[in-house]
């Protein structure tokens, strides 16, 4: 394939999932951003948002969001709030080669759960059945030649690749899931509000979607399709000051007695074929894969309270957000599933 | 009783307990520091490593540790590190009024606790059933008149302080307890150590201690004491980038249905006499209580899980360390509790 | 004085500064805080924003301003943006007993710096003579008996009292100086903004308000008040990742042969009477005067290029602000300068 | 040339320097680390300093340093502590093809100033004439078929790349230079130090190296180089809470009238042919740099004061250490110069 030649758009550019891709694709040996949207930014140069891009972008400004904009491009990524790519998703089908929707419209596959953690209903549920769900190393075989994908979430994707192994060994039960999980700020998105100034942030930690958190049935929906029953998590996340970077605590109660070497092992297995999963006896620490790709994990057997503890780490820009959708987006173009993608993280 | 009469030492004084002891004792009205011991930086002054306290200390430097500098003060603190104060409490007992020890020697009732925890035999077993575990919220009828208190650590007391009500009022298994605690860098202490250089930290979340961190049976210890059967609990603490500061998430089994207002108004009515804490529907923020001796708590009940979850916070330096000593000395001594002690933190 | 029987209000109680008052006030012996306004936020509890206030306001809400809601207290505190207080100072002036402006409607006696620096003529000119700039180390005399102070702005506070002494003794030119400065995210206030979200300021530094920032004159207003003759600044600040803190570097020419040794004499001596400012031949940092009303100051004589560098560290928020702010109504009211007030940074 | 052919060794690799070249050249199309000695570490595993690397080196350790380990190597990188490399390099010239010192032993030209600056005599000073000094933008015809070069070092890259233009047009006295700068910690290197601990960081800005910093002579040397007569700086290095970055204010006073805009047009015109460089009117941040080689710029001119000011950033790390040895060896290599390096910011 001709260096660049796939052309890609991104709606919704000038949140942080956008100005992540405009950084991983400069280094991507082919795909070239043609198009980019950013309504509420229409007419503003790139830079002044984001001006690490200045380099690369020079003058070039935020179009308005249209249907022709995107028109016949060969992958379009999507980066819009929760609800809105839901109406977006099907103007673009069969008219564009490929949607990477990184937001959560077509996460779920029963509409239902919609209301319950949305608060709304789905405009277009018979598009869910459809939508691949974008998560390599539990849903590869799914996505070459996938129209829709709609990538993990960030949460999700880092609890699910921790307990997958777990739940899908049959080692824990999967209806006493318990998910503490640690996040930087970029998560929240680029929009100033109150609880993520720098003042508010700063030396603070602090819980947030208690018992309710949104990504909570995304992982349920994962855990239930490797394991053998349904699962049940309480998912619980913590806001802490740095940008990047999750770290997903999690405990579950053994079914069977085992070692902690045991458990190293059935990772190592379970995720012998993906190449940015890394399992290692270290504590893993979101420094590792700051910019990267990589996710890495560990665990850990007590016996003496009878329960597994494993932990993963990803960065929520990149494995947990933009390059999972280039992940996808290879996969899904017939590309090596690595293609200008980068293992090693920046430390420090 | 005559501002400042009350005559204080303190052992260990150039950590980070010491730096803090000298702050608070600065706004307390009754206590001096006659004396202050930092073998390791004897002669050096104290403001070359805190020069926060440079208006206050000027040029004193700190002494050499030995018995007859805190001969016949009427406190002495000890900071000093696990292992090192089971000596040097049994020298000056008996020679000084009161000893609050900041440390872990004197904690465990169980001696044989010591070697399983902290990897040695304690060297003076006998001297374990007299000393008062210093923790007010829950002990407070045994600190009037004690001569050796063992304050509690600083993750103990993050933990202990948010589980004690739901153990006590019987709402939670006591032998499926989860503790997620997430703490600030300061507890690691002063000297440079390769996991908490600047670099290191920054920008990084990682899970420590994992399964065997010592603060472990002290929590058990506690929640056995408040409950009515033996207590196990699974403790993780994680690292984050802020200097102050802990967060514990504390996960338990529901035994009984039971509503989040029902749980507010347990924790609420726990803490009825407890000064420096504060039952809030708000999730609390480790920021809220930074420089202060507060503890804010808050809870919910997951009907979803069948779980509750308590949440937690305090200073690290301060109700987990050398507030705590204060707040302790204070009731051994006879003054009022909250004397020279902050209630409000440092915001932002 | 009776404890706490002097009457305080709070205009503009929601912003940094108020709630810094709150902090500051809780501990003060002799004032208490009787009304405190916020429009913008009227009816929020003030602990909604400032759950380290929680333990002391309770269920407390912000007022909505009226003259009434502050007639006849003691004193009053204005915490509002620039353009406000010009205003609101003629409705309150004889009818409280004293105005502490901290913001900078009545800080410059020039009244034709107004548009040239903020924009806009100013309101009120005829009151600009018969306010007192509330700077006590250098303008201490004119305190007591005040009724309106415009207490310094933040970076004017670290600016001018580093070079005062320089100045005053002649020892550098004053229409050459150059002040780069550093300074955390607080003085940018609380409502949120692109440029001090915590994912723009974290791990940044950036310099801003290039050539033009506000405090310039002020800073070129006082230190022609203690010289011989105009001074001329060239005043540059740097955002950094760090809630509080002002870092001044301040280079003059000499005008004459010195050595350091001879500038720090000079900064002791002229300091010899001002509690709060410490003089010392260590580096300052900022992290030694967080949460105190302490000033560190250091200088050196560089003979190679014939300049000599003056360095001070202060918390924006206390001695920048609310601190000064309450230093400055102690002096007026007559109680001791540093009732109320700490020395003691905290650290870490 | 065949992918990865050009064969490379890190002497000192455990540095963070060494671990960056690592994170580089990975992606790096033409250069494949064979040899890393970090004598210090030798047998550790890398991944066990830098987990960040380990999905690339697996369980490979550091060697011992010996000559026979980097023999025959096409280029080696040197990242020892000032002081070791004058000893290393005589005994690997002539038998490696290309030498890249990232250390200041063979920066300064004339060997007078290593006793003045360093605190002693350059044992090889006869080696000073032959090495080139790493800094392409200003010095890049000298690079092709060099055998040993000296890499700028990371405060000068910022600083000089600053005033070039400025000294070269003849816009600024020579002698009356002020350079102010911000950086971060990683400057600092890995070993723990009681001054970049992250409790002493955190939360604090502090001026170091007063009036002596070692880069001086090396920044004054380049502006001699560039301008007409020697240049004279006074130059202050400030240490602020931050992994990585340099931010440079420099105050130069003019010597003709002149406009922003003219100011703008000579530095982009001096770096027209300089691909890492960007010349914007925005003020430069830190953070847009964050990981990559660019350097950002800005200048204003102040009639008000008759001075100029620039303002330059860059990634210590990056084109302050690994990335700029990367792009010198580019060059002597007869690759392109941008050859595996990113333009591209990680932002945030």
């Amino acid at each position: 394939m001709e260096s660049g030649s796939i052309r890609a758009g991104i709606v919704g550019a000038s949140g942080y999932t956008g100005a992540e891709l405009f950084r991983l694709l400069d280094v991507h040996p082919a795909i070239t951003v043609e198009a980019a949207s950013g309504s509420s930014q229409a007419g503003q140069p790139i830079a002044d948002l984001y001006p690490n891009l200045a380099p690369v972008v020079g003058d070039r400004v935020y179009d308005e969001y249209s249907v022709e904009l995107f028109d016949g491009l060969d992958v379009v990524f999507i980066g819009l709030p929760h609800g809105l790519s839901m109406d977006v998703v099907p103007e673009l089908i069969g008219r564009v080669g490929l949607i990477i929707d990184m937001g959560s419209d077509f996460r779920l596959k029963d509409p239902d759960l919609y209301p319950v953690w949305y608060g709304a209903e789905h405009t277009n549920p018979e598009l869910l059945a459809g939508a691949v769900y974008g998560l390599p190393e539990l849903y590869r075989a799914t996505l070459p030649g996938a129209e829709l994908v709609a990538a993990t979430g960030c949460n999700a994707a880092a609890s699910s690749l921790t307990l997958a192994p777990l739940v899908a060994s049959g080692l824990i039960e999967t209806d006493d899931i318990v998910i503490n999980l640690i996040t930087g700020v970029s998560g929240a998105g680029r929009p100033p509000k109150t609880n993520t100034t720098f003042c508010t942030v700063d030396e603070n930690a602090t819980a947030y979607g208690l018992l309710n958190h949104r990504h909570t049935p995304e992982i349920e929906q994962t855990l239930t399709d490797v394991g053998t029953g349904p699962a049940t998590v309480l998912f619980t996340p913590h806001l802490v000051p740095m940008n990047r970077g999750i770290l997903a605590s999690c405990y579950g109660r053994l079914t069977r007695s085992c070692s902690t070497e045991d458990v190293l092992a059935i990772l190592s297995e379970f995720y012998a074929d993906s190449p940015f999963v890394l399992v290692d006896e270290r504590s893993p620490s979101t420094k590792s894969v700051q910019g990267s790709n990589s996710v890495h994990l560990t665990a850990r057997v007590d016996p003496r309270t009878n329960r597994v503890l494993g932990i993963g780490v990803l960065d929520n820009l990149v494995k947990g957000a933009s390059g999972m959708a280039v992940q996808c987006a290879n996969l899904a173009l017939g590309l090596p599933e690595t293609t200008g993608l980068s293992k090693v993280g920046m430390y420090p």
